[in-house]
């Protein structure tokens, strides 16, 4: 599981960002997952005041740093991965799918334990929404990811909106985090064998206080009344509520049942 | 490998969204990955108009369907996972982790090959940007499923921009997917050993040539120098370049060499 010593030896690398929308947006989803490392390589200065409206990023915002080069912004990172839109040009690099990405980079990062001032940063290098990054950009890049996207077939070329790809690569990066303790954050249980057992007979008792099993036989098997409840997957936790119900079911039509019994036993389907 | 066939038949159902810049957003993020089947559940019209704004989106939107209520979206999906923000509220579901939810999702729309008009469909619920999805809501759940986020000790509780969350849920159910075929679209090829004897041959040449191996005896051991540059990680593709470049610079090293032999042998380091 990633510690935070590790997100925090992740850059986020924005070159050439001009949107202060998607700069907000790539801070809200830094911020989101835990990643507080964001560089600007820009030309002239990004108005990040616009950026800062959106919601949860001004931590990430505060700290983001402005760098005149892709070289300077990734001086202290030993790997530098950019990322494209496959089919936009002939790539001298090699590439890889987002899922064989991530466990290289966090493999870069060496052991919590290990690490230390001098340990070697990586850098997620993300480029212009209109370009993506340049030949120059690219070849600071040890080598390149992508986030395998639809061919469409009348499609020019495929991008993703910029927040958006930094949101799906973080997560790639973050994605066997375990949930947070919660009161009950866990998978469906299924209910043993013994609480379905009582359940069934429960159920049986039902039809036949309803007279469903003398109207449909056909229907009403031992072993067909409970495969078609097995069927239905109850959960440990539900299981004592439903058999609750049906108590209560039962309790009531025997209790019509025997105010009805001195007069007749008519049929009530 | 998901097929087309299977995408069409998972819904991204919009509960209470209202923001249309965040119903282009998940849109695109649609159009991205390939879905194409979005329902919006609003108790008022939503001003699609604005939404179509958001580029690559306009398919999808075309193709959106509005209901009045989750109990109407819904109706044709034997599967409906609601998404949540885990810490909200005392979830009443099984809560699983995004990517334990895929496979199950993936799982219940069966084999492309037996796919047929009525095969049952799976929906995806997200709610409004402000609170999520009501207890009501949740109900029409079988389950829910959450992106595993950050947790910030100062934090009232996490969430996610809507067409993040939607592009990171649809990233992990095709995150399999194999990139298209391009000119060079795979992981670095390491240099097979033969190659890299040849290429530690000339580099050995190249030090001896320069007198790099007679000034610096210590670091010259034929073990040290092939060990050194097996470090390197060559790539197959960039070994003969790298060949290439070492024979230029013993040719000139050796031209040089000749053209002072007959005066000295004096060192040039």
């Amino acid at each position: 599981m990633l510690q935070p010593e590790q997100l925090d030896r992740i850059a986020i690398v924005l070159v050439r960002a001009r949107n202060p929308n998607n700069i907000g947006a790539v801070a809200r989803a830094m911020h989101d997952f835990g990643f507080r490392d964001l560089r600007l390589v820009n030309d002239y200065s990004v108005p990040l005041e616009a950026a800062r409206s959106a919601i949860d990023a001004s931590a990430v915002l505060a700290g983001a740093r402005e760098f005149p080069t892709v070289a300077a912004a990734v001086s202290d990172c030993a790997l530098v991965a950019g990322t494209t839109a496959v089919g936009e040009r002939d790539l001298q690099h090699p590439l890889l799918a987002l899922s064989d990405a991530a466990p290289r980079i966090l493999e870069a990062l060496g052991e919590p334990a290990n690490i230390a001032e001098e340990t070697p940063r990586a850098a997620l290098l993300f480029g212009s929404e209109k370009t993506g990054l340049s030949n120059d950009e690219l070849s600071h890049c040890n080598w390149l990811l992508t986030i395998p996207m639809h061919q469409h077939p009348d499609h020019r070329h495929p991008s993703m909106n910029l927040g958006q790809a930094v949101a799906v690569c973080l997560y790639e990066l973050v994605r066997q985090r375990e949930l947070p303790h919660t009161g009950r954050s866990t998978a469906p249980q299924p209910a043993p064998a013994g609480d379905l057992e009582r359940l069934t007979a429960l159920y049986q008792q039902v039809l036949e206080a309803s007279e469903y099993t003398r109207h449909h036989p056909a229907n009403s098997s031992a072993a067909d009344l409970r495969r078609r409840l097995l069927r239905l997957q109850f959960d440990r936790i539900d299981t004592p509520v439903w058999m609750g119900i049906l108590r209560q079911i039962l309790w009531k039509l025997r209790a019509i049942g025997a105010a009805d019994s001195p007069t007749s036993s008519n049929d009530r389907c």
